[in-house]
């Protein structure tokens, strides 16, 4: 078989629809892209839909079906920050999002996020961090993004079936809900009886933890209290470079990317200059693209600030984030080694008229050796409809390039 | 319902990519295909997967779909072999690819393919075939193509579950491997202590077949060892002429492809004029299609040689051998019946560049009454993938052809 490489650089959340405030054109096609252009002129382009047709997904979703596993592999939110933060995750493992909140003497949740508390949360994490339950069940919680953290519980006999412990509702003056078992399985009473008890615990930790009194002497709102969500219990996945024997890399600034390339065992290189936003540093990326293709089979190059934009409402702004990828795709190109596939995907549409994410299908790229070249002459969401790729599901699209790597195995003789 | 008939025209391993000896373009597209190109300025033409995108499959898989079957239909590489040289397979046998080999009196392997004997292996096979092993099992032997033999294990209690005795790595100067169960079964264990008494019954009797005290003073080495692989237990399988309730005829040179037309039910028809190669004579091909039709519905005509000549990494030999299968269209067309669809197809691609198959589509074409002819005005890669067909898998297009010919049934009412 004829091995080769790829990179594939991934704009996140680039799918768009045509905008008033562009002459009725997507920030795609509004913007600038003389490089990914000239990819479309020499390559072979599609539309896809990361599940189908018109089914939105988040960019963990989307992630997790970019490096090859099928969406009903996805672990749960959970995992993935997890994975993200640099946490150990084992089989079996409950993990659950959190935030830092604050509650007032009879539980109120005064402010869902404890003022938007950005610093010293390792400090808070740590006091409650290995907690100690019943049964040897251990509780591990580690800050993430902002008032962000994620929280572990380990032991044999836990469940995944419980309820939220936060009211998501923000400050609407009624106290923190009670963990309670979602199904009728000792398991999931066992579990729900062990968080109430470990946010019981914590919270009397935390009530007299040094940053919350310095906080509120300063008169800020003191991360009191964690507030759980989205219980998800870990399942052994194989990762994708064992099941193709292959070797892989992923550059990205953002955690939820980074939970994801840990999950399929793709190597994770991030950097602080790569801040998740339009102030990133794409030459930084472009030249550590080049390095890891060079030990890696498969290297992912990851720019968030398409997505932001989509969701501050910002056309002009996503166009900007738009040519920042072109600029970072462009350096890339000029150091490409042959015989090295380059592909461009999204891993969501995120409209900017909309805010959020989108279930229509995003422009895919494949450029390099032998490739068959269509007729497509500009990367955006409506000339790669016309794509020789046609259009394809994300995990279609993913095989694709895995079958030119040569990594799929033949069925039949 | 109103039914037609039709012609399907197989052109092994079609598919390619650009070639830089053929100034970038593809053997179908460097080719000169006027009787193509007509069909495809007639008809309807896209490009199909035949499992999925990105995923290359081998001759059997790729026929048994192109027949009618689902991927999840595969009875291994054996029963299809078995068939395909003319022995009778029932289910429950358990039948194993073979090479007449050479091995000393160690049970070394000198030569896993007995000098790559060609001669006589008919008089070796019949030394050998049907003998009586304990409790009424009896064994069957065939030579297929070359050194290549089959092996069939006829009586209950018998598991494909067991290894190979072949070694695999050529001349490593290790003993053959004996048969092992590979699981606990007591069915395994049976079957691989009666394959080990067979192989050295086999031995013996071989050891001393006048077949081979001729090759030794020719000084050539003699085929005195069955080294056996790919164990499959047979299931049984409705054939498709059955499910669809139509009469079908196949006409090839190449074992594999004869024996999925038998699994699937179609008459078989073959000639040793048709060689498997580019001197098959597509004029018989041609002329054997025509008549076939007469008093079948469905009639497949098989062209080997260009996937032999995309394995020979040779694209201007791929090209003459498209050409030719161009010819063997052209004549077919001069005297296709009015109201018989002709269409074209492919079992994968076999890009001279990779020299083995490859996950790219193939493209296909449906030429014939009132179809709905789209734009496409040349049969290749690239056109077809702005097709009407659009982008399908093996089993959508050929699910398309028998609704066509009026033989799908309804759903719902």
């Amino acid at each position: 078989m004829l091995y080769r490489k790829a990179i594939v650089a991934i704009a996140d959340g680039l799918g768009d629809r045509p905008h008033p405030l562009l002459d009725n054109r997507t920030p795609l096609e509004y913007a600038k892209t003389p490089n990914l252009d000239r990819l479309a002129s020499k390559g072979i382009t599609g539309m896809m839909d990361l599940i189908s047709s018109g089914i939105p997904v988040g960019t963990d979703m989307g992630h997790l079906i970019l490096f090859g596993y099928q969406p009903h592999h996805y672990p749960g939110r959970g995992p993935i920050e997890a994975l993200g933060i640099g946490m150990d995750v084992k089989p079996g493992d409950i993990v659950l999002r959190c935030n830092f909140a604050t509650v007032d003497e009879n539980g109120v949740v005064v402010d869902r996020r404890a003022g938007r508390i950005r610093e010293k949360t390792d400090e808070i994490a740590q006091a409650i961090d290995g907690m100690e339950l019943e049964d040897g069940v251990q509780v591990y919680v580690k800050p993430a993004t902002e008032h962000r953290a994620v929280l572990i519980m380990r032991g044999g006999g836990l469940s995944d079936k419980i309820s939220d412990s936060d009211p998501k509702a923000p400050n609407d003056g009624k106290p923190y809900h009670q963990v309670e078992a979602l199904d009728s399985s000792e398991e999931a009473k066992r579990t729900a009886h062990l968080l109430n008890l470990f946010l019981k615990k914590a919270h009397s930790i935390l009530s007299f933890h040094p940053v919350n009194v310095e906080r509120s002497e300063q008169g800020k709102l003191p991360a009191n209290f964690i507030l759980t969500r989205g219980a998800g219990q870990v399942t052994q996945l194989e990762p994708i470079v064992q099941q193709l024997n292959f070797k892989g890399s992923c550059i990205a600034g953002e955690s939820t990317v980074l939970g994801v390339a840990q999950l399929a065992g793709f190597r994770t290189v991030t950097d602080n200059r790569m801040t998740g936003n339009i102030d990133t540093d794409i030459e930084l990326k472009a030249r550590l693209a080049i390095e890891e293709i060079a030990n890696n089979d498969l290297v992912y190059v990851h720019l968030k600030a398409p997505d932001i934009k989509g969701h501050d409402n910002e056309p002009f702004e996503k166009a900007r984030a738009i040519e920042l990828f072109d600029r970072m795709v462009g350096l890339i190109v000029q150091q490409l080694p042959d015989n090295v596939y380059l592909a461009l995907a999204a891993d969501h549409s995120t409209p900017c008229e909309v805010g959020e994410h989108t279930g229509e299908p995003v422009p895919v790229l494949i450029y390099g050796p032998s490739i068959r070249r269509d007729r497509v002459q500009q990367y955006n969401e409506l000339d790669c409809a016309y794509g020789g790729l046609g259009h394809l599901s994300g995990s279609e699209f993913i095989t694709t390039l895995h079958g030119l790597m040569g990594y799929v195995k033949k069925q039949g003789n």
